[in-house]
């Protein structure tokens, strides 16, 4: 054993505590895998006076100085959203420190040009702790499957939509009473927008697409939709054809006309009951891959918590830390593909659609004209008459989404047509 | 792009040939992933003219002569069994070759030496695809999981033994019956020996407790039982209490009066429907991660089969090729716990027992009096008569299975006890 490696410990809160606890609970066990001793150097936070369970000697405001103070070799970053988390990496990275980063948003965002720098630097730039909290699933992509090709990654990657949504199936609630429920119980934030609206999700799917893809894939690459605008009926009309409703992070290499693309969205989707993730309840994640030769693929765990999300920085931790005693970087993430983004517009897509129809004769032969004038295949209708309405219920095959949304648009149009009650992608029907 | 990285590959079955045949298809992916261009510089058979397929300028029979040659980088091995493996693995590690091998039997026993053989040699061992095929396991749980404790694996990690026991559930067959079936399917081999009797499992919950908690388990280690004395009845006693039988392999962190330990065990046992592993059907693999920091994980993907294997392989190969371009070897298996493994005698388990007694009062009372004799405690009694005869069903609380085993013995001799129709261990009960 030499001198110890020093981390400098960028937030101090739930994460970020529980990094600092980690650190010193298993300090034997770190020394003994990474080869060298692992301590804190200092812990950055806004507020000292708030953290009187961290050494008061390790505290520090001054971030910026503590990551590139020559006795620090490692900078975990768990302070979260763009600045100033951004310039406190970029200046640890220039200054010759690896760093862990637990910042979905900055890596989404920033991730080629941070990767850049740290490649000029010939540092690490480790974060799974990004996406699907303790899961390792970043690594698998980037590593276990570097000699398969990946077709699809299908994830449900936000626990606050997904208690949302499961506790909408089992009471029938709305979504603005389930979410008050989510809030009260503390599985939604004051401010609920980037869970609700789907931002979290588009973060974690663009990082899980450049990994999968070998493309530079950005949040704003991403098709965003949130659960808000999901209803108790959309939910009741799910479960009638045996599905239920979830917020997926969809990423697909779809091939077209003008070669290879990759298409990324996040919405709110009907699955069948069966299918694997049906079953994900809670604050649990779990993520799908299908890869060319691997075939089927899941990853199952907790999402989110300081706790897993403490131990998937610690395995980021150990592993740059390993390849600072071997005086060499990890394997950073490839662009090479160089893949274009399709817009939702063109991608294909299958949608769920309940319509209220005047009971008469040849409505249903007009509907279906309607689908066929866009080109849209219809894998099953259902017909319910009651007195002098009847509803629609009608899966569509797979079909561009703008020619599926035009569908839509026309039948809102259409004199039969009383009212569109239900619109809903479908995903892993057969 | 410089010179290529060169590859001997030895064994050319159903791995081999789905190996070649990939690195063939994606060299543009695995050039771009690894910085080099990967050739295939030869393949080792026994009989090159059974392998038309294969370009005969790179067959050959001299496996010993191939490994050491100047102009090969890495070596693949897909034979399988201890030798001629063993041998040639060894010779190329002393070669400078870096390793990758699907062998889990020889990993199983000989592991130790041989990562001691390739640490001192520089040189990586990689060997992902000898554990639940494709499925990304080993490295989550040495690098992804690094920085946290692992307190137990649980997994479903033979193929064969889970569609015999899935088709006992499904038909109500016994044993032999069952096995005819998968025999006459493919899904056994014609000599199903390391299927059933749990070899292949034992040597895999070797690997995965090694990997788990830094500390040198042998195949030896494991207790093993197999399914074949797995009756149509436990079958259908299971079902009564909610549970599915299947075939487990369970690597525990225990503590103990003498420190902690490691028990590794293979048998078939009830676990409960509701359990994720209850699900998993056919030839797929599951495999439960429970560790303190990260909660519960699941990993899930197909277990066997040329391609599914040949990825973990090349997931392997590349990371062993961009070690060999970046001058490093990369994150060995660590040993520095050195738990002792502990025998199940003293193991903690719980059992199920199915009993036919004389229906006559007091006869409860003697059989509970035995349970406490052995210091076990009961959880559950069901009591059926039917005429003269009652069934007695029982599940324990946790105890020594020495204690357990010594109950059912005491039983076997007790008047009151006609017959003992059912023993199989519980597991994931709450």
């Amino acid at each position: 054993m030499t001198a110890p490696l020093r981390v400098a410990l960028l937030g101090c809160g739930t994460v970020g505590g529980a990094v600092l606890r980690l650190v010193g609970e298993q300090a034997a066990d770190l020394a003994a895998r990474v080869g060298r001793p692992v301590e804190v150097a200092g812990v950055a936070v806004r507020r000292p006076d708030r953290h009187p369970e961290v050494p008061a000697e390790l505290l520090t405001t001054d971030a910026l100085g503590l990551v590139t103070r020559d006795d620090v070799d490692l900078v975990v970053e768990v302070i979260g959203g763009i600045e100033p988390a951004r310039s406190l990496i970029q200046a640890a990275i220039e200054a010759g420190k690896s760093v862990v980063s637990a910042n979905k948003a900055l890596l989404a965002e920033d991730g080629v040009a941070l990767h850049a720098a740290a490649a000029k630097a010939g540092v690490d730039l480790y974060y799974e702790a990004s996406v699907a909290g303790a899961i390792p699933l970043l690594r698998p992509l980037r590593e276990s499957l570097a000699g398969d090709q990946i077709r699809r990654v299908v994830g449900i990657v936000n626990g606050t939509t997904n208690y949302i949504l499961s506790r909408m199936a089992e009471t029938g609630a709305g979504f603005s009473e389930a979410l008050a429920e989510a809030t009260e119980l503390g599985y939604a934030e004051a401010d609920p927008t980037a869970d609700v609206d789907g931002f979290d999700a588009a973060a974690k799917a663009a990082i899980l697409a450049s990994l999968a893809f070998h493309s530079a894939v950005t949040a704003s690459d991403v098709h965003r939709e949130g659960i808000s605008a999901v209803t108790a009926t959309d939910v009741a009309r799910a479960a009638e054809i045996g599905c239920t409703v979830k917020l997926l992070a969809i990423c697909e290499r779809v091939g077209g006309p003008d070669g290879e693309s990759v298409a990324v969205r996040v919405h709110p989707a009907m699955i069948p009951t069966g299918h694997p993730l049906a079953a994900v309840g809670g604050a649990f994640n779990a993520v799908f891959v299908e890869a060319e030769a691997a075939g089927q693929l899941m990853f199952y765990g907790q999402g989110a918590g300081g706790e897993p999300t403490a131990s998937a920085v610690l395995g980021d931790l150990v592993a740059v830390a390993r390849n600072r005693v071997a005086g060499a970087a990890g394997a950073g993430p490839t662009a090479y593909a160089e893949l274009p983004t399709r817009p939702i517009a063109e991608t294909p897509t299958r949608y769920h659609v309940s319509l209220d129809v005047a009971d008469v004769p040849g409505v249903l032969a007009t509907v279906a004209t309607e689908f066929a004038r866009h080109e849209v295949s219809i894998a099953t209708v259902r017909q319910d008459g009651h007195g002098d309405a009847a509803t629609l219920v009608i899966v569509t095959h797979s079909a561009p989404d703008a020619a599926l949304s035009a569908t839509i648009a026309a039948l809102r149009e259409m004199p039969a047509v009383r009212g569109v009650t239900s619109v809903l992608r479908v995903e892993g029907l057969s």
